[in-house]
Order: structure tokens, then C-alpha cells, then sequence
């Protein structure tokens, strides 16, 4: 699946018939909110509302969808700014028409990211404010790495950004008389050793031992699957995410969780203090307090200059309680950069890498007994909708060991659904069947015990035309130019984003989205800091075994069908002795940087009656055949022992090597 | 031709074993320097001289060099640091063994850019001056961007970056009595219209309705290729680079040429009058106090606020000047940014493209007659050494129309001297012969009234190793993945480098610099903003038709042989009736972006008997043979036409095509 962050501006690919109401509620709430904002003590101009929570969180628990609340506007993506006058939300082409379905345009004016004369939020409120004006914005709900710029392109047109510490929406509700959900807080489990490979102990004397080499005296830890991580922790305060809300502040001396009310369950106490942690806990809400105390004690010590290592990721907020500013006389020193949480964990280790290949497996069988009986299903002329089929998979994965729940919202995209990136049928209302004609997108994933999938296969349901065919081949030619490549250890993912789209691209297609993405064990199912595609990865540290991302090039015909290929794959690194294509042909190490390819996790066939033939080559054809031979080897067994014979029989005929004449 | 930055850190391709003895002046110097620096109003701690002139050229001229007179080093990257205990330079791994050479290693440390713990010169400077140190540097030889980043680490260290305005090397000379060379300032000449396609005055209305747009008073012109551009004026103030020491300042109603003492000749006035220009001239040393006055004007002017724009890669010194700087209370804005000169002269009018092309078909003459001859020599058992090649070379160059002189030092390496990538054969003391066994390498270029060359062809004298074919085989395979690859309007030139390497990548081979610069338009050989490389280009505007690359791949085995394939090339637009090798395929347009693709410039065979036949798939064969039967068409007629027989039957057998079986 495809990370929110990484597709186009300017993709119509995703503009959603909502069937919601227009909200009547719109007005009255951003009155409210204005009455708000000009009754502060310092009046605000303008109050910025992100899609943000404060943990920097891709997805989000609907406490925080105030964006979504203020303006009815219900898309994933988009910032809203109020002033005096004027209500705006800035989104991209995704959601142009959702937002129209969705909003009232008589209050909202919808900014279109995507065009190229659309300004920019700082532009316009440099452009629209007078000199002198202050503009709002919860401090929580935006990393100091977007407070940063906004505030120096304040600060040079002679405005200002104010942080306001009391989220101004929360307050409004609260005015109306109409509360927000409550923050979950739902209980938390231990992941134990045999899953993750790393005590708790283990990761917290690493940090700390990069903590001295940094020099610092704290270590806050803000992103949720860093904390999750970290402590071998899992939870479900987010939706496909086993996080839980919560902060993490790591001293010398401590391990604090700050996590509901700060009373840690006697047993979770227990466990972690078996792998080596003394788990102190305090109320969630203390965060800020907490580390303006710590700040303020740092700085009083007396024993030199103390400093304070946090994510430049983490809220403007924490970053300022962090540094004692407003408290100090002079505040600490912070060090704001890559979290090493971040670090430690995009590398699995080798307990975490087996853990994916087998949970890929037993993924691979929920998979391909779905297609089977899908086919079943069309062939026999039984209606299936998009939102069944969606259940049906689940079903299949229900029934396999360690399966915890769907890694996302699955997109199962019959014909022109195919076509929208991050689709999902409404339960509510008409559903769109998958018919015999259809070419059929299926994008979904699991979490597991031992590790999260992620995988996307597209079959026709009938039979395929030429240009379909050649699509389906040249996205196929990408995943393998990925999937076999070989690379320098330590370049960036950005360098393989071509390989992918070369096939594409030599008829003038293309893809309006990244080519990969990181994957958590057991955690997000889109994980930082690298990733494979044009736009650049700032956090990318570079290429190295252990990292596991996804493969994942496609084609869409708008309003007519979607194609996408994607496997998770897992780095090796690549010598004349590897099980790698390749390997034998290796005549150097790249002057001693060492080699890197991929092994490929996903193991569910491609279809084969899709391909053009005459389009691959050897290298491909061997390629594919290996693969299928791969899989059927593998999942072919484990029919077989199931006693799942007719599963094994369409395997097998669909495992069966692919040859050009 | 590699650009000088775009070669990796760490490379130790360029050790070069300088002749030259350790200079005996350098405590002397240093000495002269420290006490000049100890009686600066402030105390300097430290004394920067970076190696750059005040208009950030890529190749600076002798009166430039002060880095090297100091230090003695004479490698073309590194920047020297002057405290009152220590003397450093940082250069990267092509330099080490030249500045061990070079240097009086009692005196100054060598400081190993490439090696990751060698600490950078902002953190050098924090850890080892204490707190309040002052660090000064001239800052005509720094531009804002370099200025900007190294302040900001000074300052959080608590220590200050001081511009000092005379430079202290310059200074220093004067007290020992060692003057620095005059700087150079030849005489200019003007390209006529019918070379630059564009009248200067259409070229300054132009930059005149962007400052509208810009809403800016006056645009500052500091890089001399772009004031050289602007007013189709040419001159040879720097070896190999057509410019003249200079600025240029444009306001809505002025034009003015800062040029040696400010006299322009009546010719060059007249000729510019009639393309529409009324060209002022003031004192090339003016510059700064001129700014100084605009932006007092400006301020003063009482009609609302005026903005000088400026290239960011302009230097601190000018940035200071124009904005006022400790002069007015109020400083005039800035715009710091890409200059609209580079990115006017990115894209090659019509005119300008059809000279490109014009030229190369005349270098190709030369070049093809040139690999003949020496062939005839080595096969002849004629000694002919790497100098005495690069001189023939010249000599055919220089019977061809509009030759105007090489575009750099030609690199004729032999054997091991080809792996050395900016390798350049001193002409005292022994000389290195091209031998029967040399792979030879040959990256050289023209510099013609009509346009600029750069190319390199690498061939072997006598039978080739099949490891060279291989590696040669795998670079051209990279040059046509270049060469014939489409792609979407608009993507910067970093997404095309990987398909340069793949095929070395798939063996686990590299090469240690980027794949293809920008050139100029009888002007520099290496031009911004674009480019092609693994490394970002940050002011990219995005690859649009007219732009013109190199296309140049390599591989190197240290000690061995060096292999390099380069060709420049024109950017087209490509539509199912182009003439491109992919063209009839086309199935899409990118969904309306458009589709680019090359067309090669260079005519020159590669040479048949180093390819490997069996890594070549069709494609390339038909490419290969395509291109080859280009070349003869294009350049056999013109030997004909000459009645250079011999050349043409030697042209003739080496465009034969290659075939597999």
C-alpha cells in the first residue's frame, strides 16, 4: 500500500463520490471558533488547524480529526486555516470532489495543492494578513520541522507565529457543547523475546550507549511505534497500528512512560523488568510538564551543560517544554534530528527478519486461498462486491497462526476502483460488484505476531485485453528491475525509483506514486525514514541488509482500471555465493562497499495469462519462472498438508512456468 | 568532461604525483599572515581561504589562487584554515598524495574530506576555537550560501564570522613583497546574432519583465558566463571559459557593465546599441561601492519598498553591498536566488541548438582524423606520448571553422593514467607513451563560435582483455540506457543516473562521479543548474527540450585502465512521429506532461572491437549500429568533400555494424 505521503500532488486519481451530507453544522462551529480566536489575549488573525496528532502519526484516532470536524471535510490529507473572513482548506487532487461533496462551499474555499498557482500556506498568509498579525496553531499538532519555516516566513513579513498551548478546537467543541471522542487507551500487550528478537533492556542500553556518545542526558521518544519499539509493547489506540498513545523519556537512570494515567499494569511491570527495564510510568497528560521539570533540574545541576536528544519530528511543543523556553532564563541545548529509534529499527534483526519470511507464508496461503475461491466465485456467476470480498480475505487470514488484524484498510478496486490509489468502498449505500470483465485490484496486509505484510496483486476476472496485457507486463518489468537489482551498500532508495518505471516509461506511462516504502515489524505498516521513489528522503541513511521495504510500481487507466504489483522485500547482501539471480556473475564488491539486492518476501503468483510475452525478456522469463516455482514449492506443501487439495490444484496450474513460443 | 564537484568524496582516482618541490616558503608566509590576523581591529582566531574567486567560477585564474600560495598545494579543490597554532587544508581523496608532495607537512595538516571522521570545517572550528573567537574571511570568496550555514554553527558555538573586506592573502603578498599576478582582462569581442540566435536587448527585455514580475529594482549579474551570455559578449580572462572578469546591474532604465576601468570599446557599444542595448559602463572594482549607492538610492527613493535581486550563489560581499548592509538603518531586501540568467541560458534557442549541432559535426571530423593518425602511429611503431596526442588533437581541432580553442586541459590518458579522472600529464619531465597494449582514454572538447564540445571516446590500441570488453561494454550499455531512454517533462536529471550504471551495478562495478553535466553555449563546458548524477542538483528547474547534457558513464580500474564513453546530448520532445528509437511505441504522453527524450550530438564511432557482443540485447545492437551509420553518413561525406580518402575509408570500417552471430 501506498504511503500517504507519497503520491503526486496533482493525481486526480482519487477524487472520492462521498455520499455524506453536506455538514449544516459548518458555520456554527467556525463562529464559534472566531469568537475564539478574537477573544485571546492576543487576537489571532488566523488559526491553522493541521491533520495531525502529537505524535507525528501517518494515521490518526478520530480525538484528533479536528480538521475533519471544523470543516465536515472527511479526506486524509489537508490543512485548514480560518481568519476573520475566510475558511480554507488546502488539499491535493486526491480529494477535490470529496472535498466539494463533502463541505459547504459557501463558508470553505477549497486551495488546490496540486495546481502550480495555488499559494502556498505561507505565501497566502504572508500575502492576506496585514503586517503585525498573529497566527495560531497548536504547538502540538505540527513538528518543529514544519514550525521552523513557517515561522521564519512569518517572521520576515513582520508576523507572527503564535503557539497556542490549549488546542482551540477542543475548546470550541467544548463551547458547543459537543465533546470530542475520547483519546483511547486501550490495554497494552508484551511482544515476548521469541517475536522480536531484543529484550527491552537490550535497546535501552544501545540508546543509552549512543546517548553518551552524543552527550546528552535525555532521550525523548515521541513517535508511538518508536515507544511501541522500544519497549516490546504493542497496542490498538490506532486503527491497523499496534501503538498505543504515549511518550518515552530515557535517562542515565530512567525509563519513563508517560501512558494513561501513569499506572502500568503489575505484569507488563513484571516482564519488562525480566528483560532489564524498570519501568516507571506517569500519566500521559504530564508530558509537557515533565520535561519542562526535567529542563529545569538539567539546568540547575551545576555539573556543565546539559542537553536533551529528541526527533526534529517530534511536536513543536515537546521541543519547546524540552528546552525549558518561557522557563528558563537560558534554555537547554536540544539536539533535534533522527530519532535512533528510528535508526535501530529500520534494520530488522535476525529473529525480526524471520519473523517476516514466516509470516509471508502463512500471508502467501490467506492470499492465494482467496483468489482461488474468487475465481470460483466469478466463474460460477455468484455476485461478489468489493466490501464481501474484502471479508472473505479476511476470513482467510483469520484463520492463520499469529494473525492480529488487517496492517490497513484493505482496497479491494474492481475495474475503474482499480484506477483510485487509496480507495475504499463505502459499506453504506450501492456496492460495486466484481465482474467477469473486470480487471481486479486487491492491496491489503496483515499484522502478525512475527511481522506486518503488505501486498497487492491485480488479475483479470475474464480475460484481459492487449493493452491491459501490456500494462500488466511492463509493471511486472519494473517490480523485477526493483526486485533484481543489484546496488552499492549505502545509497539512498531514491537510486532504484527508475528501474522501476523504465518499462512505463519507454511507452510514456507512468505512475503517480512512490515505488517503496519502509515496513514495521509488527508495527506501522509504513515506516520511515527510507523509502524508494523520486521525491527525495531527506532521513534516508542509506541502504543496508536487515531493511525490509516494498516493491510496489503500478498503472492506473483512470475510469477503467488499476494495476499494481507489490511484493515486501527484504535487503541481502549479495556475494558469489548468494541465492540471488545475479550472484554468479558478480566481478566486484563495488571497490569494497559491498553489494546489495533484494529477497523477496510475498510469495502469491502473478497472474499469469496477463502477460505479453514478447515484451519480456530472458532474464524476466527466468525470473518469473523461479518465482512461481518459489512460491508453489512453498505454499504447495503447506496446501497439502492442510489437505487443501483444490487450494493446491489451482496453485499449481497457477505456479506453472511461463514460456515465450 | 566530470565537473569538479561532481565527483565522489573519497575516490582515490586522482593521486597525482606532482614534480613540483615542497615549498620553502610556507612558515614564511604563514608567519606574515598570522601576524597580519593578530592585528586586525578584532583578533582573528582564524583566517579562511577557501580556493574561489568573487564570482564563484568553477576554474579560478592565478591572481585567484591564494589558497595555493599560501599552502603550496596546487590541487584545484580544497580550503585552507590559518590559526595562530595550526594551518589546514581539507581536500578529498584525489589530493592526498599531491599535497604530500606539495606541502611542507611541518607546517600544515592535511585534512581527509573523505574519511568519515575527519570532522568538517564548521565543526573543526567549534571544538577547537574557544568560545568568542572570531573567524574571518574575505567575502568575495564565499558565496551566501556557503556564507549562511557556516555562520549559523559559529554563532550557536557562540563565536563569530567576520568579513573581512581586504583580503588578507592579498595583503600579505604586498608585505612580503611577492605582488599577485595582475587579473587578467583581455580584450572582449561580440558574438553576432547569428551565433546566439538572441540580440541582448531581447535578452535583457526579457530579464526585465521576470523583475517585473519579481517586483525588483534592479537585477545584480555576478557569474560571469550569465553577464557574458547576456550580452553576447565573449572574452578569455579564464583558461578554457569565454568570460571576462566582470558584473553586470540591470534597473528597469539602466544597463551597466562593471568592467576594467569602466571603459567600454566604441565598437562593442556600437554593435550593442544596435541589438538594442545602451550599455554603460564603470570600473570592474566599483562593484561593491556602485551597490552600496543603488541601495541608499533605493531607500531613499520614499516611493515604497524596493528588492535587488541576486543570484544566492552570488557572494556575501555583493549580497552585503546591495542590501546596505552596516550602512543603511533599514536594509534593502533581497531576493536570493536562482539567477533567471541561468535559467534563461539552460534552454539553447534554436539557434544556439542548431550551432551545437553544426559544431559537433566538425569536432567529429577532428576527433575521427585524430584516432586515425594515431592508430597509423602506434601501429607504425611511431612513439607518440599522452602530450604529444593531446597537441595533434589540437592541430586537427584548429583546422576546423569557428575553432576558437580546446573547452578544457584534454585528459589523454593511457593505461593507468585513464583511471585517473581529472588527469591532466605534466609537460616537464618524463613522458608517458600511448602503448600497443593501452587501453587510451580521451576526454577533450572545442570551444567553437558556434557552440561547445566535450567528448569522450575510449579505445585500445592493440587486442583488448576480455575484462575490458566487458567493462567497455557495460558503460556503453549505460550510455544507450541513457541515450534512448523517454521520460516525463520536467523530472530533474538525477532519475536517470541509475540506468547509467545498472548494467556495471549488475556485476558489482561503479564508477565514482556523476553521469552528465549542462554545457554551455560557446561558454562553460560544465553549466548549471541541471544535471545528471546520483547526488541532488538542488536548483534543478526540471529537464525540458533545448537543455544540452553530457551522457557520460565510466569505469576505472586503478593502475590498470580507465574507460569512459561520453557524448553530449539535446534534449527533445518525442511524440510517435519522432525521430527517436522509440518513438513508434509511444503509447502515452504521461498524461499530458509530455515525453522527452535525447538526441545525440557527438559523432564519433566507438570502437567495435572492445564490445562484448553477447551482453548487448537487441536494442542496443540496432542503437549501436543506428548511431554508427549516422556518424558515417553525417561525417563521411564531409572527408569525401575534403579529399581525405584515408580518413574515409578508415571511418567507413569503423561504423561497419556489428552483428551478434
Amino acid at each position: 500500500m501506498i504511503a500517504l505521503t507519497d503520491v503526486i500532488n496533482g493525481s486526480k486519481l482519487e477524487d472520492k463520490q462521498s455520499t455524506s451530507n453536506k455538514s449544516k453544522m459548518s458555520l456554527q462551529r467556525l463562529t464559534a471558533l472566531r469568537a475564539l480566536m478574537a477573544s485571546q489575549p492576543t487576537a489571532l488573525a488566523a488559526y491553522i488547524v493541521p491533520t495531525a496528532d502529537a505524535h507525528n502519526s501517518e494515521y490518526i484516532a478520530p480525538v484528533d480529526a479536528r480538521r475533519e470536524w471544523l470543516s465536515g471535510f472527511m479526506g486524509s490529507a489537508g490543512i485548514a486555516i480560518v481568519t476573520s473572513a475566510k475558511a480554507l482548506v488546502w488539499t491535493d487532487g486526491r480529494y477535490y470532489t470529496q472535498f466539494q461533496n463533502e463541505v459547504d462551499l459557501n463558508v470553505w474555499t477549497l486551495m488546490k495543492q496540486s495546481l502550480p498557482d495555488t499559494p502556498s500556506m505561507d505565501k497566502w498568509l504572508t500575502s492576506n494578513l496585514v503586517s503585525g498579525s498573529v497566527v495560531g496553531v497548536d504547538p502540538h499538532t505540527m513538528t518543529r520541522e514544519e514550525w521552523t519555516p513557517l515561522q521564519t516566513a512569518l517572521t520576515k513579513a513582520k508576523m507572527q507565529l503564535l503557539a497556542v498551548d490549549k488546542n482551540m478546537i477542543d475548546l470550541t467543541r467544548f463551547q458547543l457543547n459537543d465533546l470530542p471522542p475520547e483519546r483511547p487507551s486501550k490495554d497494552i500487550m508484551h511482544l515476548p523475546i521469541e517475536y522480536t528478537g531484543k529484550t527491552a533492556g537490550q535497546k535501552i542500553k544501545e540508546l543509552r550507549d549512543k546517548m553518551t556518545e552524543k552527550n546528552v542526558s535525555a532521550l525523548v521518544i515521541t513517535a508511538l511505534d518508536e515507544v511501541a519499539y522500544t519497549l516490546n509493547l504493542r497496542g490498538s489506540d490506532i486503527n491497523y497500528n499496534p501503538v498505543f498513545f504515549s511518550y518515552l523519556v530515557i535517562t542515565p537512570s530512567s525509563v519513563v512512560l508517560f501512558w494513561r494515567d501513569g499506572k502500568i499494569p503489575q505484569d507488563i511491570r513484571e516482564i519488562l523488568s525480566e528483560e532489564g527495564v524498570d519501568l516507571k510510568g506517569r500519566p500521559y497528560d504530564e508530558i509537557t510538564r515533565a520535561l519542562k521539570e526535567l529542563a529545569r533540574e538539567l539546568s540547575e545541576n551545576g555539573d556543565g551543560e546539559h542537553s536533551i536528544w529528541l526527533s526534529s519530528e517530534a511536536s513543536e511543543a515537546v521541543h519547546r517544554a524540552a528546552s525549558g523556553e518561557g522557563d528558563l532564563k537560558k534554555p537547554l541545548n536540544l539536539v533535534s534530528e533522527m530519532s535512533p529509534v528510528a535508526l535501530a529499527k529500520l534494520v530488522k534483526n535476525p529473529v525480526e527478519l524471520e519473523g517476516f519470511r514466516q509470516c509471508h507464508i502463512r500471508d502467501g496461503i490467506a492470499v492465494v486461498r482467496f483468489f482461488k475461491w474468487l475465481h470460483d466465485q466469478i466463474d460460477g456467476g455468484t455476485t461478489v462486491t468489493e466490501v464481501q470480498a474484502a471479508d472473505k480475505l479476511l476470513e482467510f487470514r483469520t484463520e492463520e497462526k499469529y494473525f492480529m488484524g488487517p496492517s490497513f484498510e484493505t482496497i479491494p478496486g474492481a475495474g475503474e476502483n482499480g484506477a483510485i490509489i487509496h480507495y475504499s468502498p463505502s459499506r453504506d449505500g450501492p456496492q460495486r460488484e466484481i465482474r467477469a470483465n473486470d480487471m481486479f485490484l486487491l492491496d491489503s496486509g496483515g499484522q502478525y505476531m512475527d511481522g506486518t505484510t503488505d501486498i497487492t496483486r491485480t488479475r483479470h476476472m475474464g480475460a484481459p485485453t492487449l493493452a491491459q496485457k501490456d500494462a500488466f507486463t511492463r509493471v511486472l518489468k519494473g517490480q523485477i528491475g526493483v526486485g533484481s537489482a543489484l546496488f552499492p551498500k549505502g545509497v539512498k532508495g531514491n537510486v532504484l525509483d527508475t528501474l522501476a518505471r523504465k518499462s512505463l516509461w519507454d511507452s510514456g506511462l507512468d505512475y503517480a506514486h512512490g515505488t517503496g516504502h519502509g515496513v514495521g515489524h509488527f508495527l506501522n505498516v509504513h515506516e520511515g525514514p527510507a523509502g524508494v521513489s523520486w521525491r527525495p528522503y531527506p532521513h534516508d541513511p542509506g541502504l543496508a541488509p536487515g531493511q525490509i521495504l516494498s516493491n510496489e510500481p503500478g498503472y492506473y487507466k483512470v475510469g477503467e482500471y488499476g494495476i499494481r504489483h507489490e511484493d515486501l522485500v527484504e535487503i541481502i547482501s549479495v556475494t558469489n555465493s548468494s541465492d540471488h539471480p545475479r550472484a554468479s556473475k558478480l566481478l566486484g564488491d563495488f571497490d569494497g562497499r559491498g553489494v546489495l539486492g533484494f529477497s523477496t518476501l510475498t510469495l502469491v503468483p502473478n497472474q499469469r495469462k496477463c502477460l505479453k510475452l514478447d515484451l519480456l525478456d530472458d532474464f524476466e522469463i527466468e525470473y518469473i519462472n523461479a518465482y512461481h516455482s518459489r512460491v508453489f514449492k512453498v505454499l504447495g506443501e503447506i496446501l497439502k498438508s492442510r489437505g487443501l487439495e483444490e487450494d493446491y490444484e489451482w496453485l499449481a496450474n497457477e505456479c506453472e512456468p511461463v514460456t515465450r513460443s
